[in-house]
């Protein structure tokens, strides 16, 4: 019997994430299976058993008959998700130690440039001021993640391991030896209360849209080493207000903004962000998996599954990631 | 008996670092010890039993007969070394914790920029332009150690952990688990040929002047993830040839270069580092002890040394060290 063909459904992607690599990437791994890039007239629908997806259009998934499994191209599974047409087959989103790894490099970096005060002497230097500010040490910060997925995790293991007071939060209740954890609704205010570095790993859920808001940043610690509080974002852009960041970062609400994710990709040219004196932003790169290991890892989920072992981080669609 | 008194032979510095403030510090420290900031005509030179050092002038210290310990309020005892006439006590150099988190704070964060292109992003950032960079992955970086003291080794762990290839080099053999370690003249050329980032943490002896010399840059690996490797000097300025510097940035021997040390302090203002985009610079405070723990030591070690308990971190005038 033939093996069931995979379907890439891949919109946009440029170099190493253009459909035409990824497509060359999975023959390369697993040259007994067909691999189309959809729509394609040389394979019957209902010869497709997987799809690999990267923000598919609405309802292209519904059109095949015999899927069994959706892999996701990334760990945020939003705009997946959004299709209602989406079929009832298990969708599995990436999650490999490579993107863990990559957002831990993001995230202790911005901590690190928030904490050192790198953009001061990045000015004092164009400025040629040769004059150090008093330096308070790591113990003197407090990092606070919102999410503790396995990716957030990572990252508090290494900011703990630098010196710095790290908390978390996360919708359901969690456990961390060494990490304070708040959770829920209620838990939420405390949290704020004691950060005065907030970064967001969530995912982008209905419940999540928009959490970083007016509200959240006044709810921040205000008696910090910075004075006012910073942020960083490297989840989704729909987690984020944007015009409450900008208004935030005006009236000295928050210190500073790092921004990898945005509301619309790429960041308009009109944007604010791209000259704000308190704005970092970067491409949504803060986790660009190394599309090499999330080619090995659908290739290796689907062998598994078709020797009838289970699939690895399998999405909840209840909860949305 | 009276306790013998501490002498403080401190020049330049300023807030938290002047003469003053060490002296209020210590006062409060030890209210029973006479605190003396020297020359002070109100105390005789006989009755100096200890010293507090920051660049002082040579034969200061020579001019105290009594003397038993001298302690330098930094990790780099070259500028006391510098004196022929320094009398044969211990030469006590100060080794925090703290001092070691905040170098490792500084490494870290500046191989991560320069593993994660954060000039290319700042620079795309003013630009307005959206285009992520392929991003390799931290085992595809190889940093070199130069120097494997107490300090380098908290910053070795770290880097680790994080993922990157850490190699190191000492003068004499060491041996450190999971690290690759290189010693010696023969050691030193292999060394360089794995590094792609070269992170100078020795202390300036009469070996290791001048060690960042075009020589040193052209034996750096050549093969790696940004083409031509980078620099990071965190040690003293003397360790480096600045013309080198600049040369091998212009030539492409080098991509980049990250000093915190100059053989001038502060940076002349005509200084080409300053504006040179290739180089980023900091006001010697990769490693801004927390001038109140430097205080906690010296005091904790002058009470151990009267209750005949053995001094820490003395220097091996012989070695530099």
């Amino acid at each position: 019997m033939a093996k069931g063909a995979l379907g890439l459904l891949i919109t946009g992607g440029t170099d190493n994430w253009s459909p035409e690599r990824w497509r060359e990437r999975f023959l390369a791994l697993c040259p007994a299976r067909k691999i189309v890039m959809l729509p394609d007239a040389s394979v019957a629908a209902a010869d497709i058993h997987y799809v690999a997806v990267w923000k598919p259009k609405s309802g292209a998934v519904a059109a095949l008959p015999n899927l069994k499994v959706i892999f996701n191209l990334g760990a945020g599974v939003d705009a997946v998700l959004a299709d209602s047409s989406l079929p009832n087959v298990p969708l599995v989103r990436v999650s490999s130690a490579n993107l863990t790894s990559r957002m831990t490099e993001y995230v202790v970096m911005h901590v690190l440039m928030l904490h050192r005060q790198q953009r001061y002497y990045d000015a004092a230097q164009r400025e040629r001021i040769w004059n150090p500010k008093i330096q308070w040490t790591a113990s003197g910060l407090r990092v606070g993640i919102l999410g503790l997925g396995q990716i957030a995790l990572d990252s508090v293991e290494v900011l703990k391991r630098l010196g710095f007071q790290v908390a978390g939060w996360s919708r359901m209740r969690r456990s961390i030896a060494g990490v304070e954890c708040f959770f829920g609704d209620e838990g939420f205010a405390p949290f704020l209360a004691r950060t005065d570095v907030l970064v967001c790993l969530l995912p982008l859920t209905p419940q999540t849209r928009g959490i970083l808001n007016r509200k959240t940043f006044s709810l921040l610690a205000r008696d910090g080493v910075f004075g006012a509080p910073a942020i960083i974002n490297a989840g989704r852009g729909g987690l984020q207000v944007e015009p409450d960041i900008l208004a935030a970062l005006d009236d000295g609400t928050l210190s500073a903004a790092v921004l990898d994710v945005f509301a619309l990709e790429p960041l308009p040219l009109d944007s604010p962000f791209w000259s704000h004196p308190k704005v970092t932003i970067s491409p949504h790169n803060a986790a660009d998996t190394d599309a090499d290991a999330i080619s090995r890892d659908v290739v290796a989920q689907i062998e598994d599954f078709e020797r009838g072992l289970p699939l690895s981080n399998v999405v909840d669609r209840e909860r949305g990631y």
